[in-house]
This record gives structure tokens, C-alpha cells and sequence, in this order.
């Protein structure tokens, strides 16, 4: 389980996750997606080497992991954890990722861009992923001559990331700002002040869960601690919203809250068939029924630990096999019952 | 709690209880809704005396209870416990009970017709029920005169009593035959030979839980022990279809069947709110989830149990205050939680 997702951090009722990605490309290369294997291969060594023997004092903490070498359960299993993208997933011919052992940095070599460096907290924690970042960043650096305009900042494959290069986001949980209906006004302020609200597994999924991304669309004309903390103050603003919103929830439907907290925690423990959208569902009412302390057994922890069980990938590799979607529901029902 | 609900009698997992009134009138006395208040009570006096003072081996279990000494609420619960009809609740005029400890036998005075005996046993006892009746009536003639037509037989307020005066009828739990849409069949058969289905409170409630009453719709032109046997083997056959359906849903939709059950177990555990209605189609899932054996922890005996204590009157009673909608919602999903 990786720590984003076992572990707690600032704002945890509210705030699952921040991460920051940078996009870096090598100086007269061409972008991943015209190399053949071996020029692939040759970027994925670079990478390789100088992350391991640079003096960063992670540098033994990494494993190599080639896209190719992997099955089909493993690449769906590093996606459900945010580890690589469903981009890299795909690219079998050269696509790789060096993860470190807690699962907090991954270096995606040959996704989009040659190098997309991430960095994944739990909380609120988007100065620290910045900083963590950094330090690979330059790293990289010593050893790596990226693509760099003066005049427009880092060079990507995608004119959208061009600049900093940096995309920074958080994962947020809101369920009582989503049960009220306010969440549209918050996805409408975000877009004016340029940023994006996806759901929990990026572009064009559902907002499964009530769990939302939160994210800059803009990387160009401003720098990476700006960016940062116009996000960082939104998340702050969103947070308290939230926050508001469940104390109203508490004084004008308390026993409608409970009722629905608690027939949802209910089901996740005595049903037999369960859909991973159905799933997020209860697992996003139980968490509200722990942060407001109406549930008092369940930890937010355990829950969070939840969310990454459910997914399809999750379960296949737990269960050693390839499964239907109907084997998927029987067993993914049986973890969460023997979880909780 | 009375002995049909709380007991457990032949043919359990399906038949909740058998049920034998008898419709029987005084000569020369105007039926009840002709009588003032000193009529009435004329009327409870000879009966009372009649069952205190002849040698009915349970002579000293009766109570008796007069509608105009009891609240609305007592009443109410009389009527839950099906030892009385809601018409002979509403008669605070003259109407009255006498019901035995284990509330098995109850004869109601001044409902519909002077006399109206009563025996309600768990499972399917029908002969049991007609033989205990058939005691009761016939201590009550050795005092009594009731108006009787060689032609015609007992006369009874209502056309449709005349004759035997007598109304077998069994509560049966049919969810499987519910589930695969086979009731309205059960119901086309009933109709054709005499029988009327209605459900748990009587004509014109809903058919609430998949429980229904199966009852004789014809009194007259056969003996009592004609129409006892024509339920009796009516109500063989329904369980046997009941049981085959089972079966086949066990066979089949195996796991459905199970999820299904199971969630409703966990809502019923769980929830903050219930009204009687879907409380009611809760138990019914985890009573058959128990007779297929899916659910081992809870007893027949409790499910029974449950289906009493969530009616509007056993909660009020239990609770000693009148309950408006969301206070007996939330007391009843109280009572559910702490039962199970």
C-alpha cells in the first residue's frame, strides 16, 4: 500500500493526497513517442544511472521498473496507485518507472515527456512534493541536458505543459459540499482562476466517490511557487467550505446524515456483490461518518486503504488471476467485508 | 409478545400462523351497530360470565378489556397483535375483548356481530385452531342462544359470514415466489377456488414484507371441516411451490440471492431511520436469507418478533409516549439495532 494512501498528513479528513509531476524532455531527442526500443532504452539507462549513483540519499530506495517486463494486473496496479500514468502503461515498447520503496516518488521515463518526475504525499503537503521534486529535478540535472527555451520556459511534448512544466494537484474529498449541490460552484470558481477539477483517476473518469483532482491547468507565465501556492490557498478555501458545509449538514439533517453513513457502512460489511463505483460510494459516506465522529470504529487510514483494494488491478494481483468483472464484484465484496 | 409471533409451530419457514374466527350472533338482539352503550354492555356481561364460570380448562387466563377503558394506543397494539380488528378498535361505545395470557384465543364482543371467536396459533395449525374454537363455541351456547336458520346456518351481520360463520385463514411468507413474479399466479388459483389473498393487516393493506393472508372467501354451502381442509391443502401447496422456488433461486442466482439478503441484514443493523413499510421488506429478505441457511446468527423466532415490534402501536407502548413519523422512524431503527 503505498504511504499516500496508508498514511495521514495535514487536513487528512479533507485532503487524500498532493502531488506534484514535472515534465522534462532531453536536448535533441525526439519525444518518446518517435523513438524505437533501443533509443527508448538509452534514455531509460541515463535516467537509471544517474539517479543511482547521484548523491541523493534515496538513491538506493529506487527500483526499476520496465513497462515490457510487466503484466497487464501489474501496469493496472501501479496506475490505480498514481504511480505511472495510463500513457506509460501502454507504452510497452520503451516505457519505464523508477519508483522508490514507500511509493511517495516515481521518475515515469518515456511517457509522454522523456522524464516526468512525481512526487505523492497524503494531506495537504504540496510545498514538501515541491521541495522533493526539486532536489530529483536537479539531480537530474548534473548528468542530464533538458530542453529549455529562454523565452518559454521548459520544452514539452504537450504545448499545454510547456514552462515550469509543472502540474501540481490535490485529491479531496467532499462529500458534503457534493450532497448539498455546491459542488458545481466550486468547479466553476476553479476554472476561472485556471485550474482543473478531474475525478479520482484523471481526465474524462467519474467523479467516483465524491473524491475530486484538483489541479493548475496553466503552467506557463508564472513560477513553480506560484503556481503552487494558488493552489495551495484554493485547496485552503475549499477546505473550509467543506468544513462549513458538514457542520450545517450536522445541525439541519443530523439523523439523515447518520442513517445514510451508517446503512452504507452496513452494506460495505454484509454485501456479497459490490461494484468499484459502488464501492467509492459507501466508502465516501462511511469517511464522512468518520470524520464527523458518528462512526468511531473505522479509521480514516483504513478507509483510504479501502479506495486503493477496491480497484480491478488491486484485486487480481491479490488474488494471483485474471478475473471477470463479475468474480471481480464476489471478491472485492469478501476483501472489504474481511477488512472491515 | 403472543405466541403465534414468538413461537414456532409446523411448517415455520414459511407459514407464520393459522387463524380459525368464527362469526356468531344472540337471538333477538339487534346486531351491535344497533345497540347504545347498556345494550352492549349487556352483551359483554353474558359472554364474560358465560366463559368465567363454565368449565373451560383456561377459564382463569382471560382478561377482559373494553375498547371505551383503553387508549388509542393500546388499541392500536391489540390490533398489531392481530387480536383484534381495527373495526372493533373504533367501537369505544360498546365494543370489548377477552384475550388469554398467551393471546392465543381472543372473543371479541360487538364488533361486526355480537361474538366473534378467535384462535391464532404459530405455523400451520389450522385443525388445532378449529378444535379450540370450536370448545369456546360451544361452552358459549351452553348459555347463550344464537341465532341460528336451519336453511341457512349462522346469521351474521355481514351476508358474506352467513352460514358457517366460520374464517380459516394462514399468514405465509412467500419471497421467493415474490421475486420471480410467480404471486400473481398464487393469487389467479386462490381466487378461482374460493380463496381470497390479502395482506398482513387485512383487505386493502398492502402486501407489505411478501407476507400475505390466505383466507376462505365462501362460508356457506360446506361444513366447517370442508373449508378448514380446502386451506389446509391450498396452503400445502403454495409451500411446496414456495420451497421449489427457493431452490431454484438458490440454484441459479446464487449469489444475487445472497448479496441481496446480506445487504438488507446489514441495513436493518444499521440503520438510523425505517419506516414500518421498508422495515418490513428488510425482514422478509433475512427471513429468507435464514430459512435458506445464508444467514446463520438470527432465529425465526426473532424475525417474527421484529415484524411486531416495528408496527406504530408496539413501539409507542414500549416507548410510553404518542410518536409522531420521524420519531417512530428513528425509535424503530433504535429497537431494530438493539433486537439484532
Amino acid at each position: 500500500m503505498p504511504k499516500w494512501l496508508k498514511g495521514i498528513g495535514p487536513e487528512s479528513d479533507i485532503v487524500i493526497s498532493s502531488r506534484i509531476r514535472m515534465a522534462r524532455n532531453i536536448e535533441s531527442i525526439p519525444f518518446p513517442h518517435y523513438l524505437n526500443e533501443e533509443k527508448s532504452q538509452n534514455i531509460i539507462d541515463k535516467v537509471y544511472t544517474t539517479i543511482s549513483s547521484g548523491n541523493l540519499s534515496l538513491k538506493n530506495d529506487f527500483s526499476l521498473i520496465k513497462m515490457k517486463e510487466s503484466d497487464v494486473v501489474d501496469r493496472l496496479n501501479y496506475v490505480e496507485k498514481h504511480l505511472i500514468s495510463p500513457a506509460l502503461a501502454r507504452n510497452t515498447l520503451g516505457g519505464a518507472v523508477l519508483i522508490n520503496k514507500e511509493e511517495t516518488i516515481s521518475i515515469m521515463i518515456n511517457e509522454e515527456d522523456h522524464i516526468r518526475i512525481q512526487c505523492l504525499l497524503p494531506g495537504l503537503q504540496l510545498d514538501k512534493c515541491l521541495d522533493i521534486g526539486d532536489k530529483i529535478d536537479d539531480l537530474l540535472e548534473e548528468n542530464i541536458k533538458y530542453t529549455f527555451d529562454e523565452q518559454l520556459g521548459y520544452l514539452t511534448s504537450c504545448p499545454t505543459n510547456v514552462g515550469t512544466g509543472i502540474r501540481a494537484s490535490v485529491m479531496v474529498h467532499l462529500p458534503a459540499l457534493s450532497l448539498i449541490g455546491y459542488i458545481n460552484g466550486v468547479f466553476h470558481i476553479a476554472s476561472k482562476i485556471g485550474l482543473a477539477v478531474r475525478g479520482i483517476y484523471g481526465e474524462g473518469t467519474q467523479y467516483l466517490g465524491n473524491i475530486y483532482q484538483i489541479s493548475n491547468q496553466v503552467t506557463l507565465g508564472a513560477s513553480e511557487e506560484e503556481l503552487v501556492n494558488n493552489l495551495q490557498n484554493v485547496t485552503l478555501q475549499i477546505i473550509q467550505n467543506e468544513r462549513t458545509a458538514r457542520e450545517n449538514l450536522l445541525k439541519t439533517k443530523s439523523i439523515e446524515l447518520e442513517d445514510k453513513v451508517f446503512r452504507s457502512y452496513g452494506t460495505l460489511k454484509q454485501a456479497r456483490l459490490l461494484s468499484s463505483n459502488e464501492a467509492m460510494q459507501l466508502i465516501s459516506d462511511v469517511k464522512l461518518g468518520v470524520n464527523l465522529e458518528l462512526i468511531k470504529e473505522v479509521s480514516t487510514e483504513k478507509l483510504n486503504e479501502l479506495i486503493a483494494i477496491i480497484q480491478p488491478g488491486y484485486l487480481q494481483k491479490y488474488f494471483k488471476s485474471e478475473l471477470t468483472g463479475i468474480e471481480r464484484d464476489i471478491k472485492r465484496a469478501q476483501l472489504v467485508r474481511e477488512s472491515l
